[in-house]
C-alpha cells in the first residue's frame, strides 16, 4: 500500500493505540481503540499488543519472548486499566502477570484479558540457528489477494481494522470468500501494517491474531471466541511484509486449535503461536 | 509391566502423590514427592498435575481444557502450598489461576510455578469431530525399547521417576541412548503409569512433559529447562496405552520449543501441548 510517509516504530496508529500511561505503580490507563475492530468485537492480537507494551515497561526485560493469555469477557471501545505484577524477576529473564480491565455501567470492574509471560532481551540471545523448519510456501504479494478484491464476504458488524492492517491471502486459502472453503484447516498470507509502521515484538502479537480464521476454510460461518493464546516471540523481525501459516489439525468437540507461525523477510521464524478457540458459541 | 494388581484412578501412587488437602479457601497443602525426580530435578508434568487437581477442586468445572504453566524456580521435595484464585465462573467454562509455593531455609516464600487455566466439563463437549490429523507412527509397543533395554545413559543424578512410568520409545528416537542422535528434533513412544493407573485429564498433563526432550536427538547434552508449557485436553483419553510424539522444529537463539501430541488406544487426538525450553544454562 503506498503511503506518502512511512509510520515509524514509535510514531504510528498501532503506537498511539496501544499507548499505555502508568497511573500507579504497577497500573496503566489505557485506551481500547475502536479502530481494530472485526465484526464488531476488538481484535484479540491488538489488546494483547497492549497488555505487552505495559509489561514491557513493568518488567526488567523488554521484549515478550513468551505471552500466555485466557480471554474472560468481550472488550468494549473506551477506557481501560491494565493492572500487573512482577512475579520475578531473574538475570535473563523476567515473569509478570497482567489484567486488563474495564468498568461496567454500574462502575464495578470487570476483567476481560488475564496474562502470565516471560520477557528477556531478543538483542541477547545468541545467534545460533539450528532450525528445521521452512517457511510456509505463499504466492507472491501481487499475486495475493486484498479484502478490496473481488467479492467482500458480508461479516456483519463493523471491522475497521481492515484498513488498518495490510493483508494479502493466498488465493489457495480464500475460498470462503466466495462460499466454497476449502475443508482444509489453513489460512496463509502477507501481513503488514498499512502506514507502513515495521514489524516489532510488540506488533508480532497482533500478527499472530489477524489472519481471518482457519475455521472459515472448514466451512464454520460463525465466529470462533479465543479462550487461550499462546505466543512465543523467538526474534526481532527484520523489516518488510511478514508471512504469515495458520493451521487447524484437531477441530472435536465444538474446539479447535490454530497455530500460527510468523516469518520475516530474512527466512527467519519470528514468532509461534497456539491458540485454542470455541467453534461456536 | 505385569502388574499383579492394577491401580485405578483415585488409588494409585500417581493420585496419593498428587493429593492436595484444602487449608483455607482457595489454599491447598501438598507434598511433593522425590518419586518423580529427573536428573535430580521434579518433573515439571508432575508439579502441573499436582496444580490442576487443586484447580480442580477450587474451580466450578472439573477438567482443565487449557492450562498455562510459567516455570520460576527449581521445586523441592518436601512440603508445598497452592493458592488459587477464581477469575471467572461461566455457564460452560470456568478460569482460575494457581501458584505452588514453598518456603526457603529463612521460611520465606519461593514461587516455583505460576499457573493460569481455564477449565470445562469433557462430558458435556459434542460428539462431533472433523479432525485432519492423523496419529503419530510409532512401531509396535513389544518393538519398542525400554529404559531397561539396552545401555542407560548415565544422565546424572537420581531419576526416579524412570520405575513409575512405562516409556516404550520409538528405537528411531533413540539414538541419543548410544551417543548417535539422529539430528531430528523428534521423541516418541508408548506411554502408561508404570501401576497400571488408567489415564485421565489430570495424569495427562504428566504426560505432556514425560519423555526425553528432544534436544537429546538434535545433539545437546545438558538439560532443557522448561519456561512456559501450555497444554490442551481436548477428549477424555479411553484405557489403555497412549501415544506421545513430540517436534522440535526450530532451535534458535539459546531457545526451543516442544509439540507435544498425545494420543489414546480409539486413535483420538486427547491432549496437544507446547512448551519453550531453554537450550541451555
Amino acid at each position: 500500500m503506498a503511503q506518502a510517509v512511512q509510520a515509524s516504530i514509535g510514531d504510528s496508529e498501532f503506537d498511539r493505540d496501544t499507548a499505555v500511561t502508568l497511573s500507579q505503580p504497577g497500573v496503566y490507563d489505557a485506551h481500547l481503540s475502536a479502530g481494530w475492530t472485526i465484526i464488531s468485537a476488538i481484535n484479540g492480537g491488538y489488546l494483547l499488543a497492549l497488555i505487552g507494551r505495559a509489561l514491557a515497561d513493568a518488567l526488567a526485560h523488554p521484549d515478550p519472548f513468551t505471552v500466555s493469555a485466557h480471554y474472560l469477557s468481550a472488550s468494549q471501545a473506551g477506557p481501560a486499566i491494565i493492572r500487573t505484577e512482577t512475579i520475578r524477576t531473574g538475570r535473563t529473564l523476567s515473569t509478570g502477570q497482567a489484567s486488563l480491565i474495564q468498568h461496567d455501567e454500574n462502575g464495578a470492574e470487570v476483567e476481560r484479558i488475564r496474562v502470565l509471560a516471560t520477557y528477556g532481551d531478543l538483542d541477547q540471545l545468541s545467534e545460533e540457528v539450528r532450525t528445521s523448519a521452512t517457511p510456509p510456501v505463499i504466492p507472491a504479494y501481487e499475486r495475493c489477494l486484498s479484502t478490496s478484491d473481488g467479492p467482500v464476504p458480508d461479516l456483519g458488524g463493523s471491522s475497521e481494522i481492515l484498513e488498518r492492517l495490510d493483508i494479502r491471502l493466498d488465493p489457495a486459502t480464500v475460498g470462503w470468500v466466495v462460499g466454497a472453503p476449502s475443508g482444509k484447516g489453513e489460512m496463509r498470507g502477507w501481513f503488514s501494517l498499512a502506514d507502513g509502521r515495521p514489524a516489532d515484538p510488540l506488533s508480532l502479537l497482533l500478527t499472530v491474531d489477524a489472519l481471518p480464521p482457519t475455521a472459515f476454510e472448514l466451512g464454520l460461518k460463525g465466529w470462533t471466541p479465543t479462550v487461550e493464546l499462546t505466543t512465543h516471540i523467538r526474534c526481532r523481525p527484520a523489516p518488510g511484509p511478514l508471512r504469515v501459516a495458520i493451521t487447524t489439525r484437531n477441530l472435536a468437540g465444538g474446539f479447535l486449535e490454530e497455530d500460527a507461525e510468523v516469518w520475516d523477510s530474512e527466512d527467519r521464524l519470528v514468532a509461534q503461536s497456539r491458540q485454542l478457540a470455541k467453534a461456536s458459541r
